[in-house]
């Protein structure tokens, strides 16, 4: 029997936490090939090696492409995304590969889809569907408009899809497969302490500690660096352990990481501790184990249900997205944030919720990879 | 008052036709600022120069870019999209727009969609909401999902793109700018007569004559060789004068072009008439005065309803999409086809319809990029 | 043992030409792996479809990549160049050659001189040395600078190397393994004669013909028509039956195609048969045939010193080239070239000429690449 | 009278240095136009934004265009070439220069010789004939071979480039524009003094300062980190305050960084002041006022010459550029680091050498770019 060649793009650290346990699952079948391409911010440095982490868990890719063209604002997002369709066509032709699989909403991910589809490689896409706010949504719409197979993470994600357009029969409730990651762990700290430096003042992990992780909102450029600083004035107000994390590279990240460098150098907070990356498990350990998650990150709507750790989100990048009663929303203003920070504090965890996924979203994708027809043609279903 | 900037990309000879009366209504109002640009197959010999053209009407490109990598296969096209993201990006970095125009569905058409979406311009669309065949459509509607501004041609391609999910406050159905083009000309052939050369017969253009105007399809790359050959067996055994224009650029138009080549080579047919290009405006003379378009342009479904002129519409690629009851549709079977052309000879001229334009489109676009309010913000509406 | 990897690009079916013996010889030794790139006009239908002759060779490529931007004027020339770079580094940094091979002096050498250096992969050249007209001359000049080893076809050339500040140490004169090609072949026209197709009038091998091959010079672009009208004239005057080649991709080459399009079709001379492309050795078995080369093809002055044909050349493109006393130059005046052709008929065949080469200069570059040292540190030897 | 139009490319910081004066004098002449492309490390901000200083000046770039594909490594320095190429390419064809003049030795510097001279445009280069280590010399050399008009600074280095085959008559010994910048300034300290920021301990101006600046040595790839240990180690003995500005763009920057980043983290220095970057002036007037430059910027050798800075140069980087008596050469070695830095600091200032230029070299490359033929066309001269 041949097997069918998929082959995954892998563009950054959270693409990689969002598609390991995929690539795990197509590797483990004997009717799948697992073609990977690393790419983009997953080899560079300051996105934190993510390379190394994929290739220590095994995957060793057929090819790594550099496709970020420097400066970190709308022109040069739209140059690599074009960049991203001229190499990614250049392997695919070589690769030959049955079926591409692309993961949510990044440019990279809108140049794998629009490879794909010009090359006529039938498109699988996870996480279609979703509401949110910023340019990642148009993305994420277009991208279905594109795909042919359609792994939504929710009930409601598919029921936009179809709303949309989209046909019932190539949609497939999966859950997401970053939630498998975090099903199988140990969730403990003991092994995160030791391991991180980062910068900044040492850390007390027995004691409890914020979790921090603010992206840029690429439709507000400009405006990143107001933003991050009401953030930060809410989180110095409360002089309470916090581990921070740097923002991805999307437009305005510059601003972010101005405002953080600003930060750090005037008022030298000894309890913020600074970090560029962490593995996926140990994120999801110190996800799991924080008091409160502060920021716009997804993993506080999504793992962090899963947990059900406290979340404070702020601002307008997850509006839109499905969430459980763990989340609570505000404006970016330091009030705002510092008092949803304290509710969130004494209210404590929240009960397991698998809105997202139930820990078996790899398997379930990967069987349907390896038996669904696959096609190129598709039709607007009304 | 600051004029509107209005960027409009023009890339191929059918961009043109669909766009020149808008770029006429921007030049012409004092609210607004054209920034033309002229790019890929609009630049090539290949492809008729459609650049003079464009500078004997008077309108000078701000910039002009080479995009198309040549091959004209599925890999090509995919590559050609992302250089033109590149190019673009770094053009519209350069002129910054207040609003950009994108035509339609081709690969340009995408690359100017990406671009711009990214780098937070809005984004004006015509054509929305058509259904058609091919990669084509999937872009189409992939590109209404980046779109803000929606400018579909007829109300049934409103009603889809509501359905899609588009606020009916971003849509205004304004017909297509093509219309208007052919509706304001002299439609006599006198002036067509002596000018065109081509290759082949001599043509009497007083006496009856067959239009055939056949394009690959992507989504059917490698099956253009024996699809040519049938509308070729259908022509050929009718033996009566035929204008025949060369595909465009598309993924698989060297089959098309091989075809053709091998039918004059081999047959070498004195009845048909080979050409590369006609203006716009003979372009639509010719169509006027033919007893019968037969191939797969669109030109036989749009402009051929306002004419009247009848059309045999060849396969897959118009698929979906509107039609008024000039057209006749019929498999790639040169039986199929030789029957309807007969069909359509004795039924003769139909009676003009509106269905994609009355004459004024360009003008009500216009009006609508200098008055509407401009955002990069969207939701769906549902 | 490790084998040494050797990556060579071929970009063109010149290029094949010149290098075909050298793969063979790289694939033939047991120190050695051959690492094959084949992209631009090598993979294009318009250019001969190389890449199926290669295949046919028994090497199967380890990648393809589409190149050409098409326009084949100065500005896609440049582009071309810089597409090439972006996606040979890819390319490269997936094989992770131990050495690079470049042959003589396209914008694809060029693109392969330029990522390979950058990467500190040591980079050998062939034909670097030589003397000729228009943009190749600079281009080889710059890449030999680029180069650390070089492999120039004559002791003329190496000479000239050594004069501009080259190593001795670092130059080997192998001769062009283009003339191990046509060295152990046979070279009757039999197996020719069956099988082209071609435009035009058939041809009797079995009487004298010409063979013309014209190329476009780069440094005078926009003068291509005047110049092949030239040679058109002239050919068309003797009225013989004549073997005429398309032009290669360079800029200006829509020039040259186009005068002889309206030469075909204007004056449609029976006897002028014109081709596509022929496998290197009919186009060796074609040229020891003819009773005389016309045009500006480096073939006239290297294979035709060793197979003593009489060769027309015509205008500055093989300018400072070494020759045989096989060579007649000429200017772009048709009087002249007649006048050459006849003189050239009524001389006849010269002596075999090893200048170029004596058929071993594959097997000897592939015995360097296997055992000289490799580095990419060099130093200027004055 | 029609003007000249000469194009410019300014990539970087130190591009912007080398060129500024020339930059005047081509605005100030009456038969010149002045066509500024800024792009690549020249618009980041990690790189100081040196566009914005640009602006200050008074220069309004006709085109900006980002160019940089992250990584800083082999393979990112090749495709950033080849886009520069793609994008420079576009921007020439829109521009139409008369004449591009290109700056030293960077891949930018390559990708516009590339780009103008396959699009036949007269391509002049300063700082020709320079021996120096590392992969820019074999570039800087190819470039020549490109050129056609040479502005090399010394007259050692005309002399070697008429060695390598450059005809003396497009040789102009101009001397360096960077001595210009920095012979017509107030050279206290006086207005540096409150203006920068950096990072770490505060700086006291008044007293005697070292100035620490490395680069990567690109063909010495993976060796960053120990080389810039070494430097490291020899000014932390030292203890003395210390000026650090942050390394270039190229290929193993992030070795150096990383290296920097460790020891500021680790050993806390307060006597060490990092910068990322100063304006060229006040660059010069912490230049001039230095006790001790101290790494492989070429700026030691050149600005120190007409200073009579003290300078300890390390490593290959600088290998074979020319140099005054105040330089001393030591390797990557901590002691012989430190015990050089006591040498220069015991001898104090040297005698002013106007080596690389008297400071009216942008006014006399404005001259010859105004009234010299320009011809794409060139031999070797032996």
């Amino acid at each position: 029997m041949r097997k069918r060649k998929v082959c995954v793009v892998v563009a950054s650290r959270a693409n990689y936490g969002r598609v390991k346990s995929l690539l795990q699952a197509i590797r483990d079948r004997p009717d799948l090939e697992l073609q990977l391409i690393v790419g983009a911010s997953a080899l560079l440095y300051r996105f934190g090696n993510v390379i190394e982490v994929i290739r220590k868990d095994g995957f060793e890719p057929n090819a790594t492409v550099y496709l970020v063209i420097e400066g970190e604002n709308p022109t040069t997002m739209a140059k690599s995304t074009g960049l991203a369709i001229v190499e990614l066509a250049t392997i695919f032709e070589n690769l030959k590969p049955d079926v591409v699989l692309t993961v949510a909403d990044r440019y990279e991910t809108m140049a794998t889809a629009i490879a794909s589809s010009y090359m006529n490689i039938p498109l699988a896409h996870t996480q279609g569907g979703d509401l949110t706010g910023s340019i990642d949504e148009r993305v994420r719409h277009a991208i279905s408009k594109l795909a042919n197979l359609h792994f939504p993470a929710t009930h409601k994600s598919r029921e936009l899809l179809i709303k949309m357009g989209e046909s019932p029969h190539a949609i497939w409730v999966t859950g997401c497969p970053s939630i498998d990651v975090i099903s199988c762990i140990d969730l403990s700290l003991d092994s995160v302490m030791q391991k991180y430096g980062g910068t900044g003042a040492p850390l007390d992990w027995n004691r409890p500690y914020l979790l921090v992780l603010q992206h840029p909102v690429t439709t507000e450029f400009g405006d990143g660096l107001r933003q991050i600083e009401e953030t930060i004035q809410a989180i110095h107000a409360l002089k309470m352990q916090t581990v921070w994390l740097w923002p991805n590279v999307d437009a305005g990240s510059d601003d972010i990481a101005k405002g953080i460098r600003l930060y750090r150098e005037h008022q030298k907070p000894d309890f913020v501790h600074f970090y560029r990356n962490f593995s996926v498990e140990d994120y999801a350990r110190i996800l799991n184990n924080t008091v409160c998650i502060v920021g716009n990150s997804s993993s506080g709507l999504r793992e962090g249900a899963y947990f059900g750790t406290p979340c404070v989100n702020i601002g307008s990048r997850q509006d839109g997205r499905e969430r459980g009663n763990n989340v609570m929303d505000v404006d970016h203003n330091a009030n705002q944030i510092g008092a949803a920070i304290c509710k969130q504090m004494s209210h404590g965890r929240y009960p397991q919720n698998t809105l997202f996924g139930d820990g078996t979203s790899g398997k379930k994708i990967a069987e349907i990879l390896a038996t669904a027809p696959l096609s190129i043609h598709k039709r607007l279903h009304f």
